[in-house]
C-alpha cells in the first residue's frame, strides 16, 4: 500500500488549492501536456479517447436529427470577418491573425478561425436559391483560435477542440425550435452521459454572442462553487443573412431572408467533468465516455488460475463494455490508485479464494461502493452497477448543487449567502435593467450567468433596485 | 429522359479536358465547394461523408494496431521548427505564419503546422524516459497548412485533411518494421476498399521527405496516365531523436536515442478515387467509402404500393448497407443521372411489374451491368452484387494500369512508348546515380516515383547512362 500512498500524495487537495487540484489531474491523469506553444494544449491518449466518445455521442445525435457534417477553411479573410458588424467587433480582438505565406506578405491578412459564422454564411449565400434548399442542417468538428491572456487546460486555451453547428431556415419559428432543441440536446447529454446536472435558460442582453438575437446556455455547478457556461445555442434572425446576402425563393415566389442558428460545445466539457465528479483522489469518469468502463485486476496473480480467470472474465465482457486487465508487475494496491487517479468508474477484483467461491469484487470509483458479485450473470451485473454508477453521480452532482444554491431577495441575503454557504448559484429577481445587473456584479460578487426556462417566484421586486421584476436570474461567479 | 441528357451534359469530357472533368466532378457531384480563400476549399456533405467513411476505416485499423489518437497544438513556434535543419528547409519556404494575437505583435512567430514531427518529438522528449516508456505509437487526425501556389481540389491546396502516426521504438529494427507495416495497412486499404490498385515502393534520396532516412509510398495510376502518390511512410532513424534531445534507459541501463517513424494520407485520397473510377457521367464509388451503397427508386411511384414496396425493401436493407429510396417528383431518368453523378455503387428500380413478379432491377454503376433480382434473399444479393463492384472496379482499374504500364529499356523506348501508349509508368533500370534521375525526367518528362518492392529484371543496364543498373524504378509524371 505505500504505492497506494505515493501516488494519491502527488495531488493537492481540492480544498487547499483548487486551481493547483485541477491542473494536477489534467497532468496525473494523463490527459494533457504542456508544450513550448504557449496557452495551447496536448492531448493526450487518455484525454483524447475521452473527447473521441463524446464526440461519437453527439455527432450520433446531431445526424438522428438531421444535421451532416461539412469542414471549411481555418482562416477567414478580414474583408469576409468584418462583413458583420456586431460580430466582428466581438471576436476581432482575439484573433490570430496570418500575414504571410512562406516568405511572401499576404495581400490580405487572414484570422484563424475563432468561429464560422462568416464562411457558412458565405457558402449558404452559393447554395440556398429556393424554399426546397431549406432547411440546411450542417455541423462542423474542428479546432478554434482565440487570443486569451490567461489559460487554463481544456477551460480557456488559444486553440481548443469543438463543434459548431450553423443551420438556416424558412421561417424564424423554425429557427427558434431548432435553437432550443439543440440546447435540449446539450442538456440531455450533459445530464444523462456526463452525470452534470444543468440549468437551461437565455443569456441576458449584454452576454449575447456577437451578432446573436439571443443566446442560450446551459449552466452546471462545479466543486467550488463556480458556475461553467457548458454548451450554448444561438438565435440570429436574418441579421447574418441580410450582411452576406442570403436569399431565397419562397413557395410565393417571393425573396425572402431565411433565418439562423449556431450551436457549439467544446473540449471544454471535459473540465467540466473534472470539476462536477473528480476528488482528491483523482478523476472520476461517468460511465458513457470513461475510455476504460471497468478495470479487472488480479489479486495474488502468480498463482495458478488467477489470470486466466481475470483474461475469461474480460472476455466476457469485452462485447458490452470497454475492459482492461491490468497484469503488469505493479502490487494491486499501486493499481488501485492509478486506476482511482484515471476514473475508471468500476475496478473488479479476482484472487484465488473469489474464484473458489465463483464470485469477484466490484468497487464503484465515485462512491468506493464494494460489493461481492457472482460470476453468474456478471454481465447483467455489471450492466447494472454502471448504471447505478451514472446515477449515483448525477444524484450527488445535483444534491451538491441544491445545497449550494440560494434564493436570495437583497443584495446583502446575496453576500451572505455565498460568506456562509460558499460560492454557489444564487437565484435572485430582476427589472431587466442593465444597470442592475452591472451593480449586483460590482456590490455582490456573482454575475448574471441566464434567465432560467423554469422560473421560480422568489419575489415581486428586483433584487437590486426594488421596482417590479421580470425575471428570475441565476447569478454565480463563472468560468 | 430529357433531364437525363441535361445533367450529363454539364460534365466535361474526360478526353476534352482532364482537368475541367476532373473539377465538374468536385462541384456537380457536391464534394466541395470554393469560398473567398483562395487555395482552400469548402468540403461539402457528400464530399465529407467519404471522409468519414474513410476515417472510421483507417481509424480502426491503426488501433488494432496499438495505435493511439492524440491531439497537439496547430502551432509551432518558429525556434521549434527549425530545430531539424533538413525539415526546416523543407517546410519553411511554404508554411502560413501568425504574427500577431489580437492586436498585438508577437513576440516570436508561429507557423500553422505544416506537419508535426517537432511538436511531437518536443512532447516526446518530456514523456519517454525508459524503455518501458517505448513504444510510443501515436496518431493524429487534423487540418495541416502548405502554402502552395496551384491548387486543386483534394489534390493540392493550402489546408487539407490528413492523419499523420509519429512513432517511437526502441530499435531501428522495430522501427523499420513499424514503416513497412503502416504501408502495408494503406496498401490494403486502397486496394480492398477503394478498389485502387496500387505500387508499394521507397522513394530515391532526392524524393524523400524533409528529415527521412527513408520513405515509402504508394503510387496509383490515373486514368490521364499519371501517378498519384496516395500515401508516405518515413523512417527517421534517430535523427530528430538527436535533435531533440529524446533519450531513453535502455534494460542495460545505458541512456539511447530511440528510433522515429511518421506516416500519412490525406483528403487526396479522394481525389485518388475519382481519377481512378469515375467516368464521363460522374463520380463512382467503391461501396465502401459509399456514403450511399445502395439507392432505391421506386418506378411509376404515383401506383398503388410501389412507394410501400420501396420502403419495405429499404427497411430490409438498412440493417447492413447504407440505403436511400428516392420518393422525389422527379423523374427516374432524372434520378437515374443524379445517382451516377452521385456515384452510388448499386441502384435498384422496383415498380408495378417487378413488385406483381417478387423481383426488382439492380443495376451496377461501374459498368451499367443489369440483372432481375429475386426480392427472396434480396439482403444476400445485395451484399453479392456489391463485393462483384468493388471486385470488378479492382479489376478494372488494374487492367487499365497494366495496359498503360511500359518496360523500357532506353530512353527513346520511354519516349516512343509514352508517344504512343499515352502517358502511364514506364519501369526501367537506374544505375542509382542522381544525374541519370534527373537526366530522365529532363528528356522523357517521367521522374521517378519509387523503387518498387516488387523489383524485376528488365534489363542488366542502367536506362540513362548505359551502366550496371541497381534498381528497377518505377517513372511517371506526377500530381
Amino acid at each position: 500500500m505505500a504505492n497506494d500512498k505515493k501516488m494519491v500524495d502527488q495531488i493537492t487537495s481540492m480544498d487547499e488549492d483548487f486551481a493547483k487540484w485541477y491542473t494536477d489531474i489534467c497532468k496525473k491523469a494523463d490527459l494533457i501536456d504542456y508544450s513550448s506553444v504557449k496557452g495551447c494544449m496536448i492531448i493526450r491518449p487518455y484525454g483524447y479517447a475521452i473527447w473521441e466518445l463524446i464526440q461519437k455521442n453527439l455527432d450520433g445525435r446531431f445526424k438522428e436529427t438531421g444535421h451532416e457534417n461539412v469542414y471549411m477553411p481555418m482562416f477567414i479573410p478580414e474583408s469576409l470577418l468584418n462583413k458583420e458588424k456586431e460580430h466582428v467587433e466581438g471576436f476581432a480582438p482575439e484573433v490570430a491573425w496570418v500575414t504571410h505565406g512562406g516568405s511572401e506578405p499576404l495581400q490580405e491578412r487572414l484570422c484563424v478561425r475563432p468561429t464560422s459564422e462568416t464562411l457558412f454564411c458565405e457558402h449558404y449565400a452559393n447554395i440556398i436559391k429556393s424554399y426546397r434548399d431549406l432547411p440546411k442542417l450542417y455541423n462542423q468538428w474542428c479546432s478554434v483560435v482565440r487570443w486569451e491572456k490567461t489559460t487554463r487546460p481544456f477551460l480557456r486555451s488559444r486553440e481548443f477542440l469543438w463543434q459548431e453547428g450553423h443551420t438556416m431556415h424558412a421561417t424564424a419559428e423554425e429557427a427558434e425550435e431548432e435553437t432550443i432543441r439543440m440546447l435540449n440536446i446539450y442538456a440531455d447529454f450533459h445530464e444523462k452521459d456526463l452525470a452534470i446536472p444543468v440549468i437551461k435558460g437565455r443569456k441576458t442582453e449584454s452576454d449575447k454572442f456577437a451578432g446573436a438575437e439571443a443566446t442560450y446556455a446551459i449552466e452546471a455547478l462545479m466543486h467550488d462553487g463556480k458556475a461553467l457556461q457548458a454548451g450554448t445555442s444561438h438565435y440570429f434572425g436574418d441579421g447574418f443573412a441580410k450582411a452576406f446576402d442570403i436569399k431565397y425563393t419562397d413557395r410565393d415566389n417571393k425573396l425572402k431572408y431565411p433565418h439562423q442558428t449556431s450551436w457549439g460545445v467544446t473540449t471544454r466539457m471535459i473540465g467540466g467533468i473534472i470539476m462536477t465528479h473528480a476528488d482528491n483522489n483523482g478523476l472520476v469518469l461517468p460511465p458513457a465516455v470513461a475510455p476504460v468502463q471497468v478495470v479487472i485486476i488480479p489479486v495474488q496473480q502468480h498463482k495458478e488460475g488467477v489470470l486466466e480467470a481475470a483474461n475469461a472474465l474480460a472476455d466476457r465482457l469485452r462485447s458490452r463494455f470497454r475492459v482492461k486487465v491490468d497484469a503488469s508487475d505493479n502490487s494491486p494496491g499501486w493499481k488501485f490508485s492509478e486506476y482511482e487517479m484515471k476514473g475508471v468508474p468500476l475496478r473488479i477484483e479476482i484472487g484465488p479464494r473469489d474464484i473458489a467461491e465463483g464470485k469477484c469484487v466490484s468497487v464503484k470509483r465515485y462512491n468506493r461502493e464494494k460489493n461481492f458479485e457472482s460470476l453468474e450473470n456478471i454481465e447483467e451485473t455489471v450492466a447494472r452497477r454502471l448504471d447505478e454508477i451514472r446515477d449515483g453521480m448525477y444524484e450527488k452532482a445535483l444534491e451538491n448543487r441544491q445545497r449550494r444554491t440560494y434564493d436570495c431577495t437583497t443584495l446583502d441575503e446575496i453576500r451572505d449567502s455565498i460568506k456562509n454557504g460558499g460560492d454557489g448559484l444564487v437565484m435572485a429577481m430582476w427589472c431587466g435593467d442593465e444597470e442592475c445587473e452591472d451593480r449586483v456584479k460590482a456590490e455582490t460578487g456573482v454575475g448574471s450567468r441566464c434567465i432560467p426556462f423554469e422560473q421560480k417566484h422568489i419575489s415581486d421586486k428586483c433584487v437590486c433596485c426594488g421596482k417590479p421584476a421580470k425575471h428570475m436570474v441565476c447569478w454565480a461567479i463563472a468560468y
